[in-house]
């Protein structure tokens, strides 16, 4: 017998699989296959790092969902799934990678037996762990069922969070200000930027308290000087230098609940481009903070950061923010939601997103964010107590 | 002005653009786009963690790549890849995880307007990066294209490794034989796991001497008792105890390459159960190393192996290796040959796999693995070198 741990209770459960099937039948699916591994964990509590590999969990109206993977990964499905072993499936080895056979000829005539080969099938169709050649295959092999596009119906699910998930993204805000903490104290001209980032991959696995560190979705960004330009650069074996910015980009994670923060440290006496920047971004962001509010929409928050960077002559072309809570690689986003002109979704209390408002110029950035939560009625709550402001080392 | 560091020489570059094309002609491919960022790296020189929105390298036969991706991420681009400013392409941010508009819509309108828009189309179909509904999207969007699925064209361009990449496998390997030593050494019984953990991470990112460790692909693997069946299953905050087995999949990384390796550690007397794996295991490794040699065939290799753990009564269901290098999340296998009994891909000099004969039974787990090189006319070579045994700590 073994014994399983699952993250959240029974009642967690099942309230969000009545939510997903009342979407699903909102949205005219019967079934639905999940592929997105922060999908299949929420709706079940799978975790593992198996989804380099075709597999998901097959959604119904009526029966328990149902786990499908390879079979070496059904050893990881029985011990965290809360679902009877009997609703953990696994495919043969050598459909893995195979050039002859593909896992989707498998999950299409697994449903076949369960009869549902002809109904009215939800897919993820973009998702990282839904190819083009899976789609191509499940629907050659089942013709006779229809195909409805799913995508992000789970994940709109999951954004207004649950008690239980607050009381998780409390410990990863912990966590966050742990990693920020080390490397403010840590960062100084001449120390190589992994000798920065191993502590850092340190501070985050080790945790506080009784919250142990869980491995975040994107790993640390930190771009100097002018690579500060680049959001997305990762690091090098080069120093730290004096006269440049670097911002880190962090999260801690626990139990694959995410807390984004951003703060950016300036080594040296920081020259009045940073110093105007950082003022028009502090006052964006409280700006942004305070339209963050239950009714209000997304765009509104987006359309408050903006003013006060205007007038700062600062044109920023990205959203600036997007949900964040349960995560798997590559994104600790929702992909749902996004903070920008554009979006008018009306914003709820407990939402969760990272407002993050980034400047990446031509050959300098800056990043100073909240991870935050929509409240009942005041203002957003920010998940971290950290200064808000650009740090500077002298 | 912009300085550049990249990892290889412009040879090298220039070998691989002229492989690329080689087997494009072979497969009827006029332009190809390529969305594995481990190709796209290969490619061009480059790196970042953009992958979780799309971006792509197209490769012309007749003109240098172009890199296209997020307006942000364009910063990334022209800062790590080899061709001209000119040859990268940043679409607008409002295109990023829309439900209005998709970024293959800009990429299709760009290649119409350099005159590709009807030509035969090679597209990576089953890839991460690549989902279904962006071919949806793409092929709807490029009516008078033929495409042709190009899945693993560069991968496969890959298997052979030059002088320059083994240099950063053999930095890669000392890497990893750190990490291993660490872990050996802090595992106790009492020991939680995510400590254990943290340390292999910090390890991991110091790396050793002059190289630099970056992140691996997938993150350590360290499962206990009876979760050692499960593969897969990531770390939590138990504590290690006496009378487990527990395997270590980790991998160093330096600038992106990988050198996987497994070991397994028994805390106090193991029984007679592990010592008889241990025993087949490592006489089916040994026998497996004799036989990878150039002009042998995948599938030897794999029956050389399943020989003496047969005699022992074990039976594995899985493929017992993959080729190994250049990777980025959330694989660090090439997803080309497979060391697997149907597999009759002959091996050739400097073609790198980690050999990765994993027992997962149904309530226990035994890793001891090597990454290994096929030389040019002896056995195989292996990265690491640390005792091919079952670790026990009494």
């Amino acid at each position: 017998m073994i014994e399983k741990t699952l993250p959240f209770s029974p009642e967690e459960y099942e309230r969000r699989l009545n939510k997903t099937r009342v979407a699903m039948e909102n949205a005219g699916i019967e079934v639905l296959c999940v592929t997105d591994p922060s999908n299949m964990a929420w709706l079940t509590g799978y975790d593992g790092w198996s989804f380099y590999v075709h597999q998901g969990v097959v959604v119904f109206l009526d029966r328990d969902p149902w786990w499908w993977g390879r079979s070496q990964d059904r050893n990881g499905a029985i011990r965290t799934v809360w679902m009877e072993d009997s609703r953990a499936y696994g495919y043969a080895d050598h459909f893995v990678q195979s050039t002859e056979r593909h896992p989707m000829e498998e999950l299409a005539a697994q449903m076949r037996a369960m009869g549902v080969g002809t109904s009215r099938i939800g897919v993820e169709m973009e998702n990282y762990y839904y190819s083009a050649r899976a789609h191509a295959i499940l629907t050659h092999e089942l013709p006779d069922a229809t195909f409805v596009d799913g995508t992000t119906l789970v994940n709109w699910c999951r954004t207004v969070k649950s008690e239980e998930e607050l009381v998780f993204m409390r410990q990863a805000a912990k966590i966050s200000e742990k990693i920020v903490d080390g490397w403010l104290e840590r960062v100084e001209p001449g120390v190589p930027k992994n000798h920065v980032v191993a502590e850092i991959m340190r501070d985050a696995i080790l945790g506080v308290d009784d919250a142990w560190g869980d491995y975040a979705a994107i790993v640390p960004l930190l771009p100097s000087g002018s690579d500060a330009a680049a959001p997305h650069l990762t690091w090098d074996g080069r120093p730290f230098a004096k006269g440049e910015a670097t911002f880190f980009e962090i999260s801690g994670c626990y139990r694959r609940y995410h807390i984004p923060f951003c703060r950016t440290v300036y080594l040296g006496e920081p020259p009045d481009l940073f110093k105007h920047a950082e003022a028009a971004l502090v006052e964006g962001l409280e700006a942004g903070l305070d339209m963050a509010r239950a009714g209000n929409r997304a765009c509104d928050v987006a359309e408050a950061l903006a003013a006060p960077l205007e007038a700062a002559g600062i044109t920023r072309g990205a959203r600036c923010g997007y949900p964040i809570g349960l995560s798997y690689p590559p994104d600790w986003g929702e992909r749902t939601i996004s903070l920008r002109a554009e979006d008018e979704t009306v914003l709820e209390p407990n939402m969760t997103f990272h407002f993050m408002p980034g400047l990446w110029m031509a050959n300098w950035g800056l990043e100073i964010t909240e991870s935050i939560r929509i409240t009942e009625d005041g203002p957003a709550e920010c998940f971290c107590d950290r200064p808000r402001k650009m740090y500077v080392k002298p």
